[in-house]
C-alpha cells in the first residue's frame, strides 16, 4: 500500500456528513479539517455546518482530545522546560466578581510555583482579567514571548493575553462559533480552554469550573460534565489536571468592576477582604501548591498560601509582577492611584428581612451597562465605574439599609443599573433555608481517584 | 404597539439558536431568513449552521410550510390563470430508467388536461428530463417564459428547466447543501421540490415517490415520511397533491440513457413497450386526469389513457411539441434520427437460475460511467450511450445468455459498466420468493382520507 498523508485524502463534506450521523471521527480526520481550516483550504461555511453537527451530535472522549491536540499544535507551544520549578496555571469559566487569577499568580509564585498565565477579556455579563490587569496605570498584557519568559524567571508569575502565535485554530473557530449559534457545547469549549492552556507549556491545570445563575453553565450537572471533560482531555494529554465546581449563584466578594476588583485582590493579598473570596482563593491556591510540588497536600498547600500572606511575599509578589510589566506598583499602597468613577448613588433595601437570591448575571449586566464590561468584542472598557456589595444572600437587612453603591460616570446608565440591581436581589422574610457551599465538588480523573 | 415588519427586528443568530435548541420558528422567522439569504444579506456560514440545525433537529409542518411558501415567494410564480383547463404536473424523486415525464405531458394534455413541466436534469445514478429530451436534435428546454406558454396554449403541454426567476433561493440554497452535507433532510427536500413545482401555477400535483435500491430514499419508511411531508405541504398551500410510493428496487423499463430512453418512451405512446413502465405511466395518468378533472375516477382515468395511447393521440401530441420546441419530430418514425453509440457489448449470465435481485444504483452508476450521466453538475452528458436490459428480476435466464447490453463509445468506460452490471445481478437457483409491487402505496392528506 502506498502510504498517504492525513490531507491527501480529506474532503471536508465526508467529516461533515459523518458527524451528521454520528459516526465517531478519527484524530487523523480532525487533524486535517483543524490544519486545513486555519490555513484557509476549507470555506467557514463547511465548518460552521460541522460545527453545528458537533453542537447537536457530541464528541467521543478520544475525538475530544484529538481536537484539542489540533488546535494546540495549530501554533506555538511555549517551550518553558529552562525554567526548572514546575509550572501551573489556573483558569475559570467566567462569573461576576470572578477576580482569583490576580491572587493565584503571585501567591503561588512566592511559594516557589511557576505561573505562566495567559489569559481573556471580559464578555457579556462576566468580566475578563486582563480589564482588571489594565486598570492598573501603565500595566503592559500585550509582552512578546521573550520578554513574557523574562518576567516569569525574574518573579515566578507572568500575566498576558493571547498571542497571534498561540492557537491560532482556536481564535478562528470562536469567530465563527460566536456568530452561527455553535459556542454553546462542552466539547467545543473543553478544546478552546484547553488548548490554549496546555499551550502554556505547562506542568499541571486546576481548573475552576463555575455553576449558579452567574455562571456560563446554569446547572451543577452541565458544571460537572464540562470538568469532567476537560479533566479528562488534559489527562489524556499527559497534564495533571483537577477542577474544583465553585458557587456562582451570587457575585464573588463584594467588589465588582475593574479597578475595584483590583482593591480587593490588594486586600486579600494584605490578609483582609471578603471571606468568601478569601476561601475561594487558599482553595484553589492549595491545589495549584500540591500540583506544583510544593506542598505534599492541599492542606498543606493552604496552609503555606495562608503563612505567605500574611508575611506580606504574596502582596511583595504582585508589587514585583506589576513592576516588571510596566504598571505603577504604588496603587498597592494607594488605591487613588486607580481610575476612580466621579460619582456614587446607593440602592437601599426597599424592606426590612433577608437577602433570599441575588440574580447574578443581572449585576454583571448592570456593570456592563455602567460601562464596565463588553457586549461586544470590539468595545472599550471603562476601568473606573462598578458595583460595591454590602449584602450578601443570608445577611439581614433594614429598610433604607444600603444594599450596594453603584461607582458611575455617567447619570442615566446609573439609573439603568440601579433598577438592575434592584430587582436582581430578592428580600424575603426568613432568607434561604440552606447556603449553597462555596466548593461544590473537586474532580480529578478517574486513574487517580 | 409600533408595527415592525419581520425583517426589522430579525437576526440571524437568534433563529439559528432557536433551531439548533429545537423550538419551533415562527413564520415570520423563516421569511426573513429566507429572503435576507436570498437578498445576500446574510453570511453562508450561518445559513449553513442552520441548515445542519435543520437536519438534526427536524422541522414542524407549519414550519415546513412556511419554508416552502418563502422559497416559492423568492421568485417568480407563473400566472397561467388565462388557460382554462386544470394545470397539473407530475414529479418524481429520482430513479434509473425513470422515464415517465416524456409519456405523462403528452399524454395528459391528449386528454385536455394544461402540464406546464419545469423539469430537472440528472445527477449521480439517477437521469433527468432535460437531459433526454435534448438527446432530440434540435429540441430547446430553454424556452423563455411568453415562448413556453405559448407553447402550453396550443399543446397542452411544455417541458423546459429551470429558469432564473424561478424559486432563486432554492438554487442558492441546494448550491449550499450540496456541499455542507445538509442535502439529507426530508423537510428541506420537500421545501426545494415543492417549492420549484408550485411556481408553475399549477392547481394539483401528483408525486411519484421512489423506493429500493436506486431510489435516493432506499426504505419504504423514508419514502412514505417524505411523502406524507409533501402532500400535507401542498395541501396547507391550497393545491390537491397525491404522492404514490413506487418501486425502484430495479430499473424502471429495459432502456438507461437519454436517447434509449426516449425511444422507450416513443415505444409506450405507440402501445407497445415493457409492462412495468407501461403500468406505472397507466397508474401515474389515471391520477393526473382525475385530479385535473377530465376524468371522475383514477379508474376512468387510466381507461382514457389506454384510449388515448391506442387512437395514436398521446404520440401525436408528443410528436406537436417536439416540433413546438425547435425539436426534429422525425425521430417518433425513424429512432436512427437519435444519437447512437458506435458499439454495443453484451453483458451474459455467467450461470443458469433467476434473477434474484439487481442492485439498481450501481446500475444507473454504470451508466454514468459510460458518459450517460453526471458526477458533478457542471459535467457534460453523452446522450447516445445507455443500458438495455434483456432481463429484469424473477426471469429465468441460461448460462451465457444475455442480461443485457450496453451501447457505449469508450471500450475502458465499456470494461468498467460491464464489470458493474455483472455484480449488480444476482442470479439464485429459485428467484425472490416474492416479487415486490411496482406501486407500494398512494398518499393523499388526511383531510380527503
Amino acid at each position: 500500500m502506498t502510504p498517504t498523508t492525513a490531507t491527501s485524502t480529506f474532503r471536508a463534506i465526508d467529516v461533515i456528513r459523518k458527524k451528521r450521523d454520528g459516526i465517531e471521527l478519527s484524530r487523523a480526520e480532525i487533524e486535517a479539517l483543524v490544519a486545513a481550516y486555519t490555513a484557509g483550504e476549507i470555506p467557514d461555511y463547511q465548518v460552521s455546518a460541522w460545527l453545528m453537527a458537533v453542537v447537536l451530535r457530541g464528541m467521543t472522549r478520544p475525538e475530544t482530545a484529538a481536537l484539542t491536540d489540533a488546535m494546540l499544535r495549530s501554533g506555538e507551544v511555549l517551550d518553558l522546560s529552562s525554567l526548572r520549578a514546575r509550572k501551573v496555571d489556573k483558569h475559570s469559566t467566567g462569573g461576576v466578581g470572578d477576580k482569583t487569577s490576580l491572587v493565584l499568580a503571585p501567591l503561588a509564585a512566592a511559594a516557589g510555583v511557576t505561573v505562566p498565565m495567559i489569559s481573556g477579556r471580559g464578555l457579556g455579563h462576566t468580566g475578563g482579567t486582563l480589564d482588571k490587569l489594565e486598570s492598573i496605570p501603565g500595566f503592559n498584557v500585550n509582552l512578546p514571548v521573550a520578554k513574557f519568559r523574562e518576567v516569569l524567571e525574574t518573579c515566578g508569575c507572568a500575566m498576558i493575553g493571547q498571542t497571534a502565535e498561540i492557537a491560532p485554530a482556536d481564535r478562528k473557530l470562536y469567530a465563527l462559533r460566536d456568530v452561527t449559534g455553535t459556542v454553546e457545547s462542552p466539547y467545543l469549549i473543553c478544546a478552546s480552554i484547553m488548548s490554549k492552556k496546555l499551550a502554556e507549556g505547562i506542568d499541571a491545570l486546576v481548573l475552576d469550573v463555575k455553576t449558579g445563575s452567574g455562571a456560563f453553565m446554569k446547572s451543577e450537572k452541565d458544571a460537572a460534565f464540562l470538568a469532567e471533560l476537560m479533566v479528562e482531555t488534559g489527562t489524556r494529554m499527559g497534564k495533571q489536571v483537577v477542577a474544583l465546581i465553585t458557587d456562582m449563584d451570587q457575585p464573588l466578594g463584594n467588589m465588582i468592576g475593574n479597578s475595584l476588583e483590583v482593591i480587593e485582590c490588594v486586600d486579600i493579598l494584605r490578609g483582609t477582604g471578603p471571606h468568601d473570596l478569601r476561601e475561594l482563593c487558599l482553595e484553589l491556591a492549595g491545589w495549584m501548591l500540591h500540583l506544583g510540588g510544593v506542598a505534599k497536600s492541599v492542606t498543606e498547600g493552604k496552609q503555606q498560601s495562608t503563612n505567605l500572606i500574611q508575611s506580606g511575599q504574596a502582596l511583595e509578589r504582585f508589587r514585583q509582577m506589576i513592576e516588571l510589566q510596566g504598571g505603577d506598583p504604588r496603587v498597592i499602597d494607594d488605591a487613588r492611584r486607580l481610575p476612580r468613577a466621579r460619582h456614587t448613588v446607593e440602592v437601599a433595601a426597599a424592606h426590612d428581612g433577608y437577602i433570599f437570591s441575588m440574580q447574578c448575571e443581572q449585576i454583571g449586566t448592570a456593570c456592563v451597562i455602567l460601562g464596565g464590561g463588553r457586549e461586544r468584542k470590539e468595545d472599550s472598557v471603562d476601568p473606573s465605574v462598578g458595583i460595591v456589595l454590602h449584602k450578601k444572600v443570608g445577611d439581614r437587612v433594614a429598610t433604607g439599609e444600603p444594599l450596594a453603591t453603584i461607582h458611575y460616570n455617567d447619570e442615566a446608565r446609573a439609573a439603568r443599573a440601579k433598577h438592575l440591581i434592584e430587582s436582581s436581589c430578592e428580600v424575603s422574610a426568613t432568607g434561604p433555608a440552606t447556603m449553597r457551599p462555596l466548593l461544590h465538588r473537586v474532580i480529578r480523573s478517574s486513574g487517580e481517584n
